[in-house]
């Protein structure tokens, strides 16, 4: 059937470079906002010594403007030191209401303590849980009834990822349509095979 | 409610290591079969030269005997470029169902040719077109309409995954589980602080 509708029915934003990059934002916002979105969690790529990394984060904040988004963290997690190590990471959503694939590309600043005091007043008290813990993530316990959930203000930490591109991917109907924005070229963007 | 639930009231098989490995293997074979299981679309996190990368793949095979998995792809995709510089890879699901988050690290190997003849013969026409399209994905185009869908029977390959570890973390309630599972030690595993 699809075959049969006019281009860009199902998927107006997607006819024009702008539509799909102003589609992107839209949805990492919405994760954000609602936590029931796809966008709210998203999936954050480090690199390890061994190898990549990969697991689910929340999303905190995303700026178009800024070409920022952000991710809180426990300072104790692998993915602070790897972060550290090297800041390239990679943020990936797939957002099955609308079709759309989105993978971030860019740099995080690991930051902590007085740059994040603003940050830690807006978490309630079960979220807070979430930074702290003994002993740190990871570490090789005799039974999981060992460990200590305790909230450590000194553990939260911001991961403050710069965006340098984003490539986008639409499934919904064929041809699939893909483009590539960069913020080295102002976001402009440009059509990539699928 | 929870703390007043005895310990793995909801969660009974993540109460003994054996019994969280074979939930990991038994949602992986799900999703095989399954196209509307979480484990149906994992993410494959890669490192290219840029830095990680984070895509959406299907899964197509989970043998838990052989702690290999299975994904299909076209062979003018990055990824397979990016295996076959580097064939350290991470398969991330998360199953909200049962609150389950699996990391598999593993390492990949590019099939091709014969060795995927059998594989192509399963596939039906219309997923066909997933391999093949020109230009090759990732090739700048003018406009999204200038891609052709064809399906390119050279373009079929298979990328298996030899599993070495599992990460696997149970966020249902707290205390958060974690384990480690490894084929160095034959998958013994053993508990981590979430």
């Amino acid at each position: 059937m699809s075959a049969d509708r006019p281009d860009g029915d199902r998927f107006p934003w997607a006819a024009e470079l702008d539509g799909l990059h102003a589609k992107v934002w839209e949805r990492l916002a919405r994760g954000v906002h609602d936590a029931r979105a796809a966008a709210r969690h998203p999936v954050l790529a480090t690199i390890s010594a061994a190898g990549p990394e990969a697991r689910t984060v929340g999303l905190r904040r995303a700026d178009r403007a800024a070409g920022e988004v952000e991710v809180h963290t426990d300072l104790g997690s692998d993915k602070v030191a790897e972060l550290r190590a090297d800041p390239r990471a990679a943020l990936h959503v797939w957002d099955r209401k609308v079709q759309l694939q989105v993978r971030l590309r860019m740099k995080v600043e690991v930051l902590s303590g007085r740059e994040v005091e603003e940050r830690w007043r807006g978490i309630p008290q079960e979220g807070r849980l979430n930074y702290g813990g003994e002993p740190p993530p990871g570490t090789p316990i005799g039974h999981w009834r060992d460990h200590e959930a305790t909230v450590a203000r000194e553990r939260f930490g911001v991961l403050l990822g710069r965006v340098e591109e984003i490539d986008a991917v639409v499934l919904g109907e064929r041809p699939h349509r893909r483009a590539l924005f960069r913020r080295a070229d102002g976001w402009a963007g440009r059509w990539l095979a699928p």
